[in-house]
């Protein structure tokens, strides 16, 4: 089989089918007594989840925040719940699961018909409880993939499911559905986990326990294979081990041109694990922390404290190396449920990221005093997110003045001095960039959005992914406008998108003048190895013709025939 | 009440409301006789109504497009169908439209899950069948709304419902969602209909009959008004009528500058009934037929006879006068049942326009057979919508020579002059639009999407419309970007979208150099007033500022302190 290989490398393992909690269907059984047990069972081991949930919470963050638990635990063991579960089996001779779903959906309707809010709140608590007995009864664990060398196999990855990936017992994951720049591929690249995605069919062509082929590559997949293919890969496996053993040369070295222009490749990462990959690949800074992700896998948004305990720990991990913080990009793709952002007809075009924080701003503040707050940990710079305006800018630095002069009052310390930048990823944003450079103290472009923006491709949707390509003569335009602009306003401009780390796309943003590079930390060294091999000076007649090119297919074409690195 | 006055005008009437089909709850009954008399009578009618359908279908186009009403009643007349639903009522006293619902939702999951694609197809049907059966139980009537001097008040208008409207018989819309860009508001502005969108809550708040008051103007709605209210506003309604009178001194008139510089002013229409409001407006020739309004509100695509005749009627009303058709621009907002467009994630970032029209090129042909088939009865020129790419130009050029090729093959004449232009509404487009100018006759700025890409803001969103801004200075440099390089390559550029009439803006886009405009038939004699009233040279010092300006909101109180017709 065949997907989109959308993290380099070779994985074998045995594999791990993800189990997804689906709509029970209706179906009948005959051993009554059986079917209780398990509805028994499974009353008893939902308790004692939430026992222990509660009692971490509690522990880690004090008392209030466990006072759902409690009220959850209460719900549980009302005996009607329960009751009506098992009637149901009895009466209708239907399995626990069925009889589980119809007695839910009964509650639900109960406590959402009633004329009053804090009981048709309660209608997502026991929504909440059954998806735990669900779980239970279905044996589908919340504690992650246990093992080791195991290729996760699913329809699709999840952040929480990410979140609860231990690297070192992966050798790869594949999914029916995504592409190269969706959330699980961005996860697989940082962790360094050779993945493929679009694999349609996979899920149901694999059991636990197979044994199967990833190239992350090609995008190959191959299911037990002989012993010959599962020699040849193990070979292969080796070699591109050794490979990247011979790039650790360019860990210590500065990023320079073989004529000797500076730039500084950095890593985009999720999470304070995440500096350590940084560090091995040699990141000279991380030139994106993706704020959203220690929101994720969550039911409430991390507090000042968890926040704060969260940025200090990357900056001290990172020393005095560069951190650019961006603030939460929530919406879009990646939907924080409890944020309560509405369904939307077209959530990329939505309400998301700097558009939320401006809205819920006592959020916004939380994450900006925690960040202030950890400042004095490193070289913190703050990056606001989907930015189209001047207005948006002088709005969110507003909020940041107003978060110092709270610090101030009450004698909390924090560097005065720290950048305040932006993302340039929607096109609005490149095509003002001489009036933005006057707002802040630096740009990031973020290829992804602004390739989708620029070309009205959601980079998701299959039908039409052909036209989703960093090649565009306009991408590359609106790039380069972003560079000169930013230039010629005295401010340093990076890029934190796939983009900065393609292989053939890179060498020519060092001509359009990119200071800063953000990538995967396992693109890092390859990129240093790339930027040593050409002087500055014949990257700038690549680009010369580069821009010359009126088409993404003569772009493409002719960097593949120019660089052969 | 309060809305968005999404189309000028003052409309004093009788309240209709438009009638939804919902999906039916659970509701019991008593008198199980008179309940199976409403199912008979409602099949009788169904039946009755599929038998006309057939007629019609076979008379216009022939026996095989009746095949399908032909099933249809087959398939209605099953007894199965029938004992199930009456069954439901006698058994369990529910009510004739719960128990269709139930009936209907077994049939169709039987059909789902047989392992045969035929039978699968047919779940399709019976959803068809249980539809028409609601609508008669519900007294819901697919024949439009009769009677005159109405207001129609819905939750949303479909194109399908304003393709059932007459003009004279309506004083105004009011719908519960939408915006000032919706369909909805396209099309009351080109009927020349007041009409306010947005207005949540109304369709609860009035019922049939209820006098009401439309201000087109503020967006205000009055529900059975005092005497003296309605009084105000039939004076408003004979001053307003009398202001569009005197505008009529400007109907035959060219559409200059003050100082003698012309310009063309279009308008925008979606049917051949639209052009007698257009030539009543003034029109100086259709700058926008939106084709895709003739693929609405049927169950399959028209054929090529049906579309010729609708391309010819538009292009001989028109006379020598230019008429630019759009190919069809399906998808995003403007969902096409029986086109199979898949449910996408963002379809304003989908599969949509010319996309799709390049994958399915037989679709495509048609079209632009019956295009070049009506091209000698009048001024055609042919528009591709949604380009993003020198490509998609040559893909779709080259299916046009196709088409010539096999007119030259057939003997059938065609005007060989036909120009062909493209849409600029994608950035991309706008950005390369030196190296697009190249390969087309003329471009046509959509300034509705072109908006929402540049900005990345869903237009229709209410969470952010206050983002949506034809202001911000990113959308202006991207239209004079476009303007001056359809200029340099000598070449005309025009403007479809609704900012083209929008007063404060069409004087700046003279000074830009923008050849041609246009808009609803509504706002032609305005904009021709407006054009008339200033020179060139005061156009550019206003342009001059308006460039120097870095956010919406100084670009929007500039023009507003500046031009006060």
């Amino acid at each position: 089989m065949r997907g989109i290989g959308a993290s380099d490398g070779y994985g074998i393992g045995k594999v791990v089918v993800k189990k997804e909690l689906s709509v029970p269907k209706k179906a009948y059984i005959e051993d009554v007594e059986a079917e209780i047990q398990k509805i028994e069972n499974a009353f008893i081991a939902a308790e004692k989840d939430l026992e222990s949930e509660y009692e971490q919470k509690v522990e880690t963050l004090g008392k209030e925040h466990g006072e759902i638990f409690k009220a959850h635990i209460a719900m549980l063991q009302d005996p009607e719940l329960k009751k009506t579960i098992c009637d149901l089996v009895e009466k209708e001779k239907v399995t626990a699961t069925y009889s589980t779903q119809m007695a839910i959906d009964q509650f639900v309707a109960v406590f959402q018909s009633m004329d009053n809010e804090y009981f048709r709140e309660r209608a997502l608590d026991i929504k909440d409880i059954g998806v735990r007995i669900l779980k239970k009864l279905l044996n589908i664990s919340d504690s992650g993939f246990e093992g080791e060398g195991l290729v996760i196999v699913a329809k699709d990855l999840t952040p929480s499911d990410t979140a609860k990936i231990d690297k070192k017992q992966i050798e790869g994951f594949i999914t029916a559905i995504g592409g190269s720049t969706s959330h699980s591929a961005i996860i697989a690249r940082t962790l360094g986990v050779p993945a493929i995605m679009g694999v349609s069919g996979i899920v149901e062509a694999v059991k636990d326990g197979d044994i199967i082929i990833v190239d992350g590559f090609t995008g190959d997949v191959f299911i037990n294979p002989t012993k010959e293919l599962l020699h040849e890969y193990e070979l292969k496996k080796v070699e591109y081990e050794a490979k990247k053993k011979e790039l650790m040369i360019y860990k210590e070295q500065p990023s320079v041109t073989k004529d000797g222009h500076h730039i500084e490749i950095g890593a985009n990462i999720a999470s304070p694990d995440d500096v350590e990959p940084a560090l091995e690949n040699g990141a000279e800074g991380v030139g994106l922390f993706r704020s959203e992700f220690i929101f994720m896998n969550r039911t409430e948004a991390p507090n000042e404290t968890e926040q704060y305990i969260a940025y200090k720990a990357v900056l001290e991990g990172m020393g005095k190396r560069p951190v650019v913080i961006r603030t939460l990009d929530a919406g879009g793709d990646k939907k924080i449920p409890y944020l309560n952002i509405p369904e939307e007809m077209n959530p990329f075009l939505g309400y998301r990221a700097i558009r939320y924080c401006l809205v819920e701003t006592d959020l916004f503040k939380v994450q900006l005093r925690a960040l202030m707050r950890a400042s004095v940990f490193g070289n913190l710079k703050i990056m606001f997110p989907m930015i189209s305006s001047v207005e948006e800018i002088r709005n969110s630095k507003k909020i940041l003045d107003e978060v110092k002069s709270e610090l101030d009052a009450e004698g909390i310390a924090y560097d005065p001095n720290v950048e305040v930048g932006i993302m340039i990823e929607i096109p609005a944003a490149a095509v003002i960039s001489d009036v933005l450079a006057k707002e802040v103290d630096f740009f990031s472009i973020g290829t992804n959005d602004l390739i989708q923006y620029t070309t009205a491709v959601d980079r998701m949707n299959e039908n039409i992914k052909a036209l989703y390509t960093p090649y565009h003569p306009a991408v590359l335009r609106l790039v380069h406008t972003t560079i000169k602009n930013g230039n010629a306003g005295g401010i340093w401009v990076g890029m934190c998108g796939s983009v900065a780390g393609n292989p053939l796309i890179f060498p020519i943003l060092i001509a359009m003048g990119l200071h800063e590079f953000s990538m995967s930390p396992g693109q890092i060294l390859k990129s240093r190895k790339i930027a040593s091999l050409y002087t500055l000076e014949y990257l700038n007649e690549v680009l010369a013709h580069v821009l010359s090119l009126g088409t993404a297919e003569e772009v493409e074409t002719y960097l593949k025939a120019t660089f052969t690195h």
